[in-house]
């Protein structure tokens, strides 16, 4: 087989063999194939597209390129959860412990931030002592002991994805949407993963920015999962405006945790109940989709989802007082409201902008190797459709400089329109 | 100016500004841009095209990327040729002695063979003491004192041009008619060209396998002329056979010698005829085309470009013996008949096939370094539409070893179709 063949084939927009993407991921991999070449396949992948085979034949072949985890001992229906990323996403922490606490086991490998959107193992990491580097073998004992691991993402899964990801990010190639859902589903399959609900998300502050192409790749993903034989469900939710109240490391995971004890913002209960219901119905123990909806509910009112939350923490070693006391976490040195300046109502609060203005506080990276400062971030009072008035505060940023501080509430400011209309906003919407 | 932007716009099939274009091309060339962003924009400008205004950018800034050549102290007009390859194609060495004897300024600079393709500069240096690596100053007195000069490229011309053109051949991006004749027209307005005959040639042994390519690729590099200011004419020629009865190095100066001489084969004569005729027209020292060919004709006759043929091999350090009697040129020291199995008609000699049979001789280069025999290669006596009968010699092989003749003597056999239709030859395709 000869890359060169292959090159060409795309090129004129021919079907590519599985032997041929095989080849080309296996030697890509391997660095037997240079990153000129591969760029233009990549480019003509792009541009020319890839046909169902295609797709199914290179998600596979990347997620066979490293370390495939393999669950068997633990469950023969593991469902996964992700989400394509979003700004004040936290309901990974959440829901996991909901689904634990449900009887359904949970194993998730969870990533680091990265640009505007945060990483649920850098929310983890903000609780004192929470390893989330543990081996492999202790994540499965958890999970056999508790029902629940959230761990990082230790092991080499899917290299080849990492690398092609990469590669995207440097010629342009990063919205082709055979691609990005491919690089996903490659991810979760070598992850284990028998059935996967996925948190598409979708506006100003997702990789997505519209419904029509929060579709496209919601459509593409379950067809993938039909193809790969992983029963997928694709939960689209709105990321217009970031998801809760609080933004920022150690903020989100309070936040969490009061939702985890009942108090939630309607628009994090909105996703968590849905996702939640939906993975229950994918575990196969709860067939009623209508009924999950309500059981999600039950198991944070008895309270025994906030007990599994506090088991999984203190199983990994972390601080449990912090669990049960949110205001023990050290709060940012510098803590000033934004606030408004005429009467209104909020119609937009964009979560594109909240994240960069969240990058200038260093609560994410721009880079791979950045520090983060798990303190800092935002704390929203007022949201869209919410009335205002002129002197109220619109939102508390925690900065850990005044430069930065100030930077952020002139953001902010931008971040929010103050108008006349009440928009009427769908947290969910679609399900695929 | 950012690349990532350059490569974004010309995947959704934009058109590319001069200033992006000057921009890829200078930061690329200085090695500020990496092989895989430029691998994925020629892959985009591969399968997107580009329109007139790009192709022009792409030429003139190519062309201003190295050394540009001025030879304007010797004409304001000079016009030069440029083949697009072939085997057996010694025109240069036929048609720029011509056009000298008849008081044209030839300043050429020649390449060496890659592939199935020879090279002038590799034909020059066959005749022993010939230096085709002058300084340019001697190149520009020579053309002063006796109106030619051939010599290698020793200038660096057109250095984006080779590094695009490297990227291109590892990245299945070779058969882009754009950046063909983008590449070709920058190479001759930095060599310092006012007008240019192109022979395009067309058929198997050349680059442009059929007639529709051909004449996309000629009137294509055409308009570049126009929009460039060199004043350009296409001559679309037939590379089905090898042109004239001989291939290899030492032998085809003696083909072009006895060429020089007034003993030329049929397609050989018809095309330096149309090539010489245009170059006088466009050097507009003579405006009556018709009246041209019967004046190559002349100037043959009269023995006067066979006196600049020798005077230019003089000059150059050659040793003049081998062009009075080129019998005087070393041998190879296998010489093997090719012959004939049945009788017949010569429908086919099929120029590729002999190209590839001639590289197994050693006469040309795989890799650019490789080193070539200049003794090797082979004497046609049959050609299309030839009558054959069965014991006569269709071709002699000339060959350093036994296994290589051997080889070579199964190969051109495969070359040879011998059936019962008399072909009918056009040697001069189209003029454009």
């Amino acid at each position: 087989m000869n890359i060169l063949d292959i090159i060409e084939k795309k090129k004129v927009a021919k079907e590519l063999s599985s032997e041929e993407i095989n080849y080309f991921i296996e030697a890509y991999t391997k660095n037997e194939i240079t990153d000129y070449q591969a760029a233009a396949l990549v480019m003509a992948i792009c541009i020319n597209g890839m046909t169902q085979d295609e797709i199914l034949a290179l998600t596979i072949a990347m997620a066979k390129s490293g370390d495939v985890l393999d669950l068997s001992d633990i469950s023969n229906n593991i469902v996964d959860k992700h989400s394509t990323g979003g700004v004040g996403d936290k309901i990974t922490l959440i829901v996991m412990p909901i689904i634990a606490a449900l009887g359904i086991p949970v194993a998730k490998m969870s990533g680091r931030g990265l640009g505007i959107t945060g990483g649920t193992a850098d929310k983890l990491e903000s609780i004192p002592g929470y390893n989330i580097n543990i081996s492999i073998d202790e994540f499965k004992e958890n999970i056999k002991d508790i029902g629940i691991s959230l761990i990082s993402q230790t092991l080499n899964l899917a290299p080849a994805d990492k690398k092609i990801y990469a590669l995207r990010d440097t010629i342009a190639c990063t919205n082709s949407t055979p691609l990005i859902a491919s690089s996903i589903m490659s991810k979760k399959i070598a992850a284990g993963a028998n059935a996967i609900v996925l948190d598409v998300t979708c506006g100003s502050g997702a990789f997505m920015p519209n419904k029509e192409q929060a579709k496209k790749l919601a459509s593409l993903m379950s067809k993938i999962g039909v193809w790969a034989n992983r029963k997928t469900v694709c939960v689209i939710t709105n990321m217009d405006e970031p998801l809760g109240f609080a933004v920022g490391n150690t903020l989100e995971v309070a936040e969490a945790v009061n939702a985890l004890k009942g108090k939630m913002p309607d628009d994090v209960k909105e996703v968590v109940v849905e996702l939640a219901a939906q993975m229950m119905y994918l575990s196969g123990k709860y067939p009623k989709l209508s009924e999950n909806r309500a059981k999600v509910m039950e198991v944070i009112e008895s309270g025994k989802a906030f007990e599994k939350f506090k088991e999984l923490v203190a199983r990994q070693g972390g601080d449990v007082s912090f669990i049960e006391d949110p205001s023990k976490f050290e709060k940012a040195p510098i803590i000033t409201p934004v606030i408004a300046e005429e009467d209104g109502v909020v119609e937009k609060l964009d979560a594109g902008m909240v994240g960069k203005a969240g990058l200038g506080l260093g609560m994410g990276r721009q880079n791979k190797d950045d520090e983060i400062d798990p303190r800092v971030g935002m704390i929203f009072n007022k949201k869209i459709g919410d009335d205002v008035k002129k002197g109220d505060v619109l939102a508390y940023v925690h900065a850990n400089t005044p430069e930065s501080a100030n930077n952020c509430v002139e953001e902010i400011k931008k971040a929010y329109v103050i108008g006349y209309r009440r928009i009427s906003k769908k947290n969910i919407i679609e399900i695929i």
